[in-house]
């Protein structure tokens, strides 16, 4: 099993992303194959003891930055990290890609280098979330397609229930359609027709309606969405998670709260592992599903843990075959498609 | 100022709404009018003490509940106690109302006994939302109406951009349009349609694109999105609030957590005040923009301090008077609408 891993990926490259890959050569039974400019991930690599790891670097003299339009930047940067990353994958030089650059970008790699799987129509970006129940939920598309039709959201509910299934262990993975109630006739012009058409869907356990407020509560395994709902829901509970830690921190200024801290070091650790297991980065990135290949998408703010998850979570991923289920999974869900719209 | 209150509305009714009323007209500068089944809401005022406050009961027999289909119920019960309140308020008997029941109940009965702000095509629902900054932010529409169109949007950012001023004391509000990303050209049909209408409405400040992330961080002080996308993001915070309660919870179980308890009990009180600001229920609830009069719609969970704080939103509502400001400033707003599509 061999990795490759965008070194120049993210907010804090190539450092975290050199010793994440170097922790994953180290803990997990894993080749990685770093992808960056040369020089620059020597130096890195060299700051870590690596004698015997299966750790190799692949050069690659470009980088996509955060900000650049991704289409812009995928044609004038045709050996940028993320693209020769892909190639590995696409050539059979790797089993399977991790970065946590620019997901765009990264989306628009992946779609040139390994292309789609036969079938789907719109590849999907899928966050992959903790619950207070046993498993995780899989919410999809949190950003590839901002405006969909109900076909596209039944393909991410299929894609999601084969990862879930496979990936993630659940044995008849829940789906839900994302709404503004739980009651039947709740939803906008797109949730209402999706829930129609999942309900006559081969192959799919529809839960029906979730409220958002219960993405987190494991009442679905999987939970379909359009791009633009997914990225607010997803980006919601970012920016909330930092507006309760800045204004807990303000709580704790001052000489009181100074004497609190003392009191409290060990709470805030418990709190801060609280909201870690709430975080998904440590869940180890998105996949893109509906690629013809595996890869996880890490957050951009992900540190050495983050990748290293990252690359277990691709590892996985190759391990379950999700992507051949995919396949295979398909074409009967298309066919019902067709069968209704005739 | 007169403020009725529907004593039947919420999940704590009528005890935690009878208690909050009696405190606001206890503490506050407001009369109140209970409306409610006419024994319960006595028996309730008999458990408080109420010589000389300004407290009337108005009969209303009937309750809707949260279960019932609001089109339905408004149809049946027309001595329910949302319908009651309202018709106070349009016979000038109440200058608002308040109800922390059913949400679509409340906004039926408000079409339906106040009516619109003429010129408004679509009323909305507003949250306000505290932020790590200065001032709240207003969020709507967050639950009226799932499927918009570009001018119901921008109706949104003229009626939050005029409570902004007119009640949160905003010189000059920012409005934000929620998307998926800040870069122009981000967003879906909608919102990329909104922005440029946006760009073009006299009387507005647009700052343009703010992502989901940010709605807690004061960058706009108006962030306007179609209802699905507005309950979407209101409900996740919750449910990850809720989330986070629990896990925190379970890290203190155990005897090693029991222990930790006894050194923390003053930190976790500095975290629920923290909560607190980030829960909305503290801010009064939500107004009900568009429609022509103060109607103030407390979370359906509200507590006592909830209702008092939701009485004192409505008698501000009142007293700053945003209602006629609005219906002043519409006609220049869809003036330019008419303008740009002849």
């Amino acid at each position: 099993m061999k990795i490759a891993v965008d070194a120049m990926g993210g907010d804090h490259a190539p450092e975290a992303i050199v010793a994440g890959a170097v922790a994953a050569a180290r803990e997990l039974n894993t080749e990685v194959v770093l992808v960056g400019p040369q020089d620059d991930v020597q130096a890195q690599l060299a700051r870590h003891r690596v004698d015997g790891l299966p750790i190799e670097v692949s050069d690659a003299p470009e980088v996509i930055q955060m900000h650049e339009s991704p289409g812009m930047a995928l044609r004038k940067k045709r050996r940028a990290s993320i693209v020769v990353a892909m190639e590995l994958a696409r050539d059979g030089r790797a089993d399977a890609v991790v970065s946590a650059g620019h997901t765009g970008a990264a989306m628009g790699a992946a779609l040139m280098g390994m292309g789609r799987i036969p079938g789907v129509d719109r590849p999907a970006i899928a966050a992959v979330l903790p619950t207070t129940g046993k498993t995780p939920v899989i919410l999809l598309d949190v950003g590839a397609n901002v405006d969909c039709k109900p076909h596209h959201l039944q393909q991410f509910a299929l894609m999601g229930t084969v990862y879930s299934n496979r990936v993630l262990g659940v044995a008849a993975p829940r789906v839900g359609v994302l709404s503004n109630g739980t009651e039947e006739g709740k939803g906008n012009d797109l949730t209402t027709a999706t829930t129609e058409l999942l309900r006559a869907s081969p192959g799919l356990t529809l839960v029906g309606n979730v409220e958002a407020r219960d993405i987190f509560s494991g009442v679905a395994d999987v939970i379909v969405c359009d791009g633009f709902v997914g990225n607010v829901a997803l980006k919601v509970g970012e920016g909330l998670s930092l507006a309760i830690r800045s204004i807990v921190k303000g709580e704790l200024l001052g000489w009181r709260g100074r004497l609190l801290k003392l009191y409290v070091a060990p709470l805030v650790g418990k709190v801060r592992r609280a909201y870690r297991r709430i975080d998904y980065r440590e869940y180890g990135g998105a996949p893109l599903l509906g690629i013809n290949g595996v890869c996880i998408i890490g957050h951009g703010s992900s540190n050495a843990r983050a990748i290293r998850n990252a690359i277990r979570a691709a590892a996985e991923g190759v391990a379950h075959n999700f992507v051949q289920e995919i396949r295979s999974q398909l074409p009967a869900l298309n066919a019902a498609v067709a069968a209704r719209s005739t």
